[in-house]
């Protein structure tokens, strides 16, 4: 098999603090083989190996782990945005005007708009992307989803409950027993993780344990959004039932943190989401030092958060949500793989996956410092290839 | 001569009233055609020329007129950066250390700084900058500067009334004296614009004036750097002198706005700097609303706001200073034009110059919509030629 040098690379995150020193295990003058997908050995400039990509003293950080998108769907809602960030009333249908777009788009044309995000988050420096259904809210269309969700990501998030659609409109439990009947039997096939929307105008808390008991009898694992328009139970529901992630968390009280600071279940924080709806930005901070483990991620979708940049997240976290860069950059790698259950994500350490970026910049700082700015000279990882498989054998 | 067209253009944004609805101008289904450098007939698509360019039903913007950068630099402030997020004491020098690495730094060294960050404007968007002095601060140093930035762009700015180097603390008049002689006789003919920080700090009004009319009496347009740290006189001297622009202007009084409104100078806002430095952000919003003619630009400089993201300027201009985004859009464009004294750019329009870029998007609307994403599918304009001849002469 093939081995290939990533060498001279002037500063390397590897996020093992065996490597280096602190959390980040920093090394400078490094150079990292892998052999396909596996890191092999982490060491100085100047390893040898069949093949050589030439990192020029810049520095080297793992590939983003973008443990909450939602990726497929078709249709825009910028007049939407534009109309909130006006202070304009707006109602062009919100959620439904996206699940409308995306039963009505075909299969081709939902995998060329995924492939597009793809190459761009890619683009970007991401290597793993989670992705969730929830706009199709009907059995075919979220099979659909998750079918072509699947074909990109072993991360893929089956999430029937992210709202009641119109046709089920007062018929909530209705639309649960759907969710948790024979839309689960199409879609656990091919999803890892269930997922559900517990806030007030979407599901209760009884209604998601249902969801998530449902999910967890067909072996998925489980994840919640939660706490992100009000405080409210939707935390505690998803440490007692060992969500590997809660995400959102915009309220957190102090029962909440004591919840997630004595569990396995990693607070994922959404800071595009709240620059892109103008709510408060979390405080990442307090959690933190509660001891309760984080993730920061995109959130990408239509209404909410239409970015895949995870800089301009990381970019935000240390600005508003009073992470140092060394947190947020932990959050968008190793505190991603975590919430996605992947210890093998997220670290350029021996038997790690090789996902890795160099930056066009001389060390990471460089992401919070210089804002809006793409920073990826190269990303190595898979996404690019899955987006040309995806769009390969279709009609053109 | 040649002729070329972007055909195909799904939204154009002329800025020009005349040519379609709002104060962007809009058309749809559009094409520009442009000779050499300006553009000659907006129309309908399928206009003829001899070349084409295929903006296959994306949206044509005018190319970004960024008003106020400092891209003449050696060194960064990472590390000051990171401590004042995290809220640390940091004496590492400020402005000092860029003067330094600035002063120690060779020609040939700033020109392939500066063509990097030309580069790096250039594929997101911009096609104007304008570019301050400032980081000399001696005669040799300031010359070096304004004669390198006068090879890249016409929008050259005379700031050696940036701050009082180490050498003259506490001898501020004299360095003034400096600034209006010496200084300024070798770096008048390498310039069209001479600017003060007129600041608490820095400069005062007095000496602020005396800065100005020994510019002016060298026949160089004025600027000033006004109300960016606290409320104060600054923006009323700009006013009364008949400055092209006052920028920063985080800080306005009910007085500040009346005299801008009655002026042709133009209120510059630099919001990448307020996120930079966790300041207020202004309020846009009630300049706007005043009739205040206002401009948004990067601010590009190491210390508090690295970035040459016109784009992240308008996320921020929209979502934290109370602009639509056609105010925001307008801002970067006609209104950067405006503080340049420049009607042939910002617009494209017969006669105007013919800058222009293609984005990765169906509307203007995702500029904002989608903060991070760089949305810039090809910018057709000369900062990439000029980046390259200041390069290719140098020893590799």
């Amino acid at each position: 098999m093939t081995t290939t040098v990533i060498d001279d690379i002037g500063l390397l995150v590897t996020n093992d603090p065996v490597l280096g020193p602190g959390e980040l295990g920093l090394l400078t003058g490094a150079s990292v083989v892998f052999e396909e997908e596996t890191v092999i050995s982490v060491g100085p400039r100047g390893q040898i190996a069949d093949e050589r990509i030439d990192a020029a003293g810049r520095c080297v950080i793992p590939g983003f782990v973008d443990s909450h998108t939602h990726l497929v769907f078709a249709g825009d809602r910028a007049e939407e945005f534009t109309a909130r960030m006006a202070g304009r009333p707006y109602d062009g249908g919100g959620i439904r005007v996206t699940t409308e777009a995306t039963r009505n788009a075909s299969d081709a044309e939902l995998a060329r708009l995924l492939a597009a995000r793809l190459l761009e988050a890619h683009r970007a420096g991401t290597t793993t992307v989670e992705i969730k259904s929830g706009y199709g809210l009907d059995v075919p269309t979220e099979e659909r989803i998750v079918t072509l969700a699947s074909r990109v990501t072993t991360e893929t998030t089956f999430l029937g409950a992210h709202l009641v659609p119109a046709e089920y409109e007062g018929r909530a439990d209705d639309y649960v027993e759907l969710v948790c009947g024979e839309m689960l039997d199409a879609c656990a096939p091919h999803s890892r993780w269930i997922d559900v929307f517990c806030e007030t105008g979407a599901f209760d808390v009884d209604q998601s344990r249902r969801v998530l008991t449902a999910g967890r009898a067909r072996g998925l694992g489980l994840r919640l959004h939660a706490n992100q328009l009000g405080p409210g139970p939707a935390v505690r529901l998803g440490v007692s039932m060992g969500c590997g992630s809660v995400d959102h968390c915009t309220y957190l009280s102090d029962d909440d943190i004591e919840a997630l600071a004595g569990s396995d279940t990693v607070a994922t924080f959404l800071p595009a989401t709240d620059f892109s709806t103008r709510q408060p930005y979390p405080d990442a901070r307090r959690a933190v030092d509660a001891g309760v483990d984080i993730a920061v991620a995109t959130n990408c979708n239509p209404g909410s958060s239409y970015t895949t940049s995870v800089s301009f997240c990381i970019a935000l976290a240390v600005r508003d949500m009073g992470l140092t860069i060394e947190e947020a950059l932990a959050a968008v790698t190793v505190g991603g793989a975590r919430a996605l259950r992947r210890p093998d994500l997220g670290r350029l350490t021996p038997g790690s996956r090789a996902h890795a970026v160099i930056l066009e910049a001389p060390s990471y700082h460089h992401l919070a410092y210089r804002p809006g700015v793409p920073l990826v000279a190269r990303t190595i990882g898979p996404l690019e290839g899955r987006a040309r498989q995806l769009t390969s054998g279709l009609p053109t």
